[in-house]
């Protein structure tokens, strides 16, 4: 029986190489190498092409090499089989540093004392606010918004969730879906964490962010989206930062990605851009857990991250 | 009876109304008000003028308004009294958010992202280590440095702790005076909390820099001095960086602050300046302690963060 390893255009070696330590009685097939469909009975995929994946009759499973499956949605012809995300501690802990340094930085006027030191000027604003009065919501509390919502309640931020369900941490106060404007209007610092789903495309737009708290400590709501780049409409971010309905962003993640070099983010003075590395994926990490799943798959027992299809995450 | 005030560059009137308001029946008198040196009690004070604490026969004791005592002993007639310093948690937790943000900035190369920003680059410098990668070391374990340590192992990475006595966090290592190099030879960032004593000044120098690890997965060591100014050698800091003995830093104080215009520190492109912001004193937070510890003197009790005149902290 072979696994077909299908990375889009990402480098597949990495992944080749350790799954073929943890399944060395194994093909790995690397797409487009030469395989027989009906050997193939899981898929490791990252942005497979479509209708690829309906070619393998056997097929048992899909694995996603990354938290988000939404990729994988893409194919019209997906066929219904298991799939799973990878849930990761590793892939996890990566982001919440990525989301506590743009918070703390949003917080801490880092671009204002980078513009002073470039001007040579020692000045301090007196009257930054403490962490205990910067109201940060982070919206979607899965695997990543929780860990995220914890740790930067730890660092001292009055913290709330909204999860489509309203099901989010112990002791903090986590919004549903009918309470979305009661959350935004609490909200200084917007954390996006959500899955790119039917229902979440598009969600961060202008509408949205004019329901964010108008009269918070930091001048101005302030949006964090190290979610998918679906999730929001670019020109709406810029028009609301250009009118004050947004006073800062940092985007990990945009609608087309590589960002072309003519976006106006790349000189926006209140943005900060970095190519889509908030969480990379661990090799070693991620392909253990896919190893793990698929020997649990294998043996009939029910694996971790089992995607639905109807929500789409 | 009376409560001086003599808050040296600061304005003191933040302090006069909150006290005035926890002591409506004693005089507030801030130096150099007309007092009767006789009535003065307790003296509330950030970088007194030397000499001018011995003026007063019946002083009881004298509180500094910030964590740091070392602007007191700069006064060689330091009267022989209790010296009291503030310990609070707001403070506490604005220095951990700074030292926070600053580790995560230099882990996460932000300064790297924002160059490529503003080169409109679109470059993912895959192998970003993971928290559990780097090895922070805090040096100075009092309430500063273990809250601050605390919170990076939260953040998941791999802390240790350096404190005189060796005393530190459950569960953490945490070295003493004797193993200052094997504590330095085991870290890639120094976050440094230390208060300012006969011996420590200076202690962060181009030999303490020699002593880090050379082999982490940040290219090399990273200083972040949130403590005092006099902790350590600017020259020697600048040389360090120009052999890559260090590769960065985050300073917040200096030898001599304001930081002179002509400093190199200001337009180094791997050292991020602020003007002693990290932990900026609340007035009103402030103030609530030492009205408390002023009134525990008076009833006879003993007060918190009482310093050792040996020690100096």
């Amino acid at each position: 029986v072979s696994i077909l390893l299908a990375t889009g255009s990402w480098d597949p070696s990495p992944w080749r190489e350790r799954l073929a330590r943890h399944f060395p009685d194994r093909q790995i097939a690397v797409w487009p190498d030469v395989v027989y469909p009906s050997e193939v009975e899981h898929a490791v995929c990252w942005r497979p092409e479509p209708g690829l994946l309906s070619r393998f009759p056997n097929l048992k499973a899909i694995h996603s090499l990354g938290a988000g499956v939404d990729h994988l949605f893409a194919d019209p012809d997906l066929p219904n089989v298991t799939i799973v995300r990878v849930i990761d501690p590793d892939l996890t802990n990566r982001m919440s540093e990525w989301v506590a340094l743009n918070v703390l930085l949003h917080h801490r006027q880092t671009l204002t004392f980078l513009e002073q030191q470039r001007a040579r000027l020692w000045k301090d604003p007196i009257g930054t606010p403490a962490a205990r009065d910067i109201r940060v919501g982070v919206m979607g509390m899965g695997e990543l918004g929780r860990d995220a919502a914890w740790k930067l309640q730890i660092l001292g931020y009055d913290v709330a969730g909204w999860s489509r369900s309203g099901e989010g941490l112990d002791g903090m106060d986590t919004y549903s879906a009918a309470d979305l404007d009661e959350f935004l209007a609490r909200t200084d610092i917007l954390v996006v964490l959500l899955p790119l789903t039917a229902s979440t495309r598009g969600i961060l737009n202008r509408d949205l962010f004019s329901k964010l708290a108008r009269h918070g400590r930091l001048g101005g709501p302030v949006l964090i989206n190290a979610g998918r780049g679906g999730l929001q409409v670019d020109a709406d971010i810029l028009s609301a930062l250009a009118d004050g309905i947004l006073m800062a962003a940092s985007l990990d993640v945009f609608e087309t990605e590589p960002l072309p070099a003519s976006s106006p983010f790349w000189n926006h003075p209140r943005v900060l851009v970095t190519p889509h590395v908030a969480a990379e994926s661990d090799a070693e990490a991620v392909s253990a857990f896919i190893a793990r799943q698929i020997r649990t798959i294998d043996g009939g027992g029910t694996p971790q991250g089992v995607v639905d299809r109807v929500d789409g995450y």
